[in-house]
């Protein structure tokens, strides 16, 4: 009995390829209880505060929305079973607030493969687009890990 | 009365100034957790299938390490009050594992610091670094914020 296996190999990644998350719909609760734990910054957890702040009202912490749109990249199981190791990421960048109520989905790019000198992995860049419920984008970022190849048999 | 600010200002930052957090025991508890609202791969949540892992054992997701070392940066209060909102994140990597057991804090050093066409603000980039208790560097990354400028009578 193996491993479940319901991802896509090194060898059946190509550059260009490209699919779309799962929505998720975000709640004040949620963005409050998050910040509370990791970034507890007045306008993330502080309604009133929140009002004098450059963004006029409670937003989302950018660690959370790079969490969210992890997690909706994650349970697309590109790279269910396959990813070896997470190796960084790149050019994160908060393009717009994340308000309370906002409906969110990840859009995943395969941006580059790359094979290393070990023969049953490589490395494989993916680019992360979060969009809100206008279309408009309000995350991304550049995630490179290393993903198993097909093992043939010798 | 004004909100409190034990932050620096942007006009009070200088490029190389540098800060150690304080350090922070990473539990199993912990990691598996987080892994399992997160990041759920076997190798952070199934300390039997981790030991089949590129890593021979459980470890933390890279996103538990940033987010930890994110938390300690935090915790030094080094933009209190004066940070405006965080702009985007670059070069994050996963150097070592981050292992059950491991106790870790982060340095952090003003890389540059950058005025903005408005007068009341600036941007700051800022390295987090952190080590384990070996004095091994097990995740970097490079944040950049929006700091507020002090407000001086005109």
């Amino acid at each position: 009995m193996s491993a479940s296996r319901a991802g896509l190999f090194f060898d059946e990644l190509a550059v260009g390829q490209s699919w779309h998350s799962a929505r998720f719909s975000v709640t004040e609760e949620a963005i409050i209880s998050f910040a509370f734990t990791w970034d507890p910054q007045p306008f993330h957890i502080d309604r009133i505060g929140a009002q004098n702040s450059v963004f006029g009202g409670l937003v989302a912490s950018g660690l959370h929305t790079f969490m969210l749109s992890y997690r909706l990249y994650y349970d697309q199981g590109i790279l269910a079973g396959t990813a070896l190791a997470g190796l960084g990421v790149d050019d994160m960048r908060f393009q717009r607030p994340l308000r309370p109520g906002d409906t969110v989905r990840v859009e995943t790019e395969i941006l580059e493969t790359r094979p290393t000198s070990k023969s049953d992995r490589g490395v494989v860049r993916l680019r992360l687009k979060t969009t809100n419920q206008d279309e408009a984008q309000i995350f991304g970022c550049i995630i490179s890990a290393l993903v198993a190849r097909r093992v043939t048999a010798s």
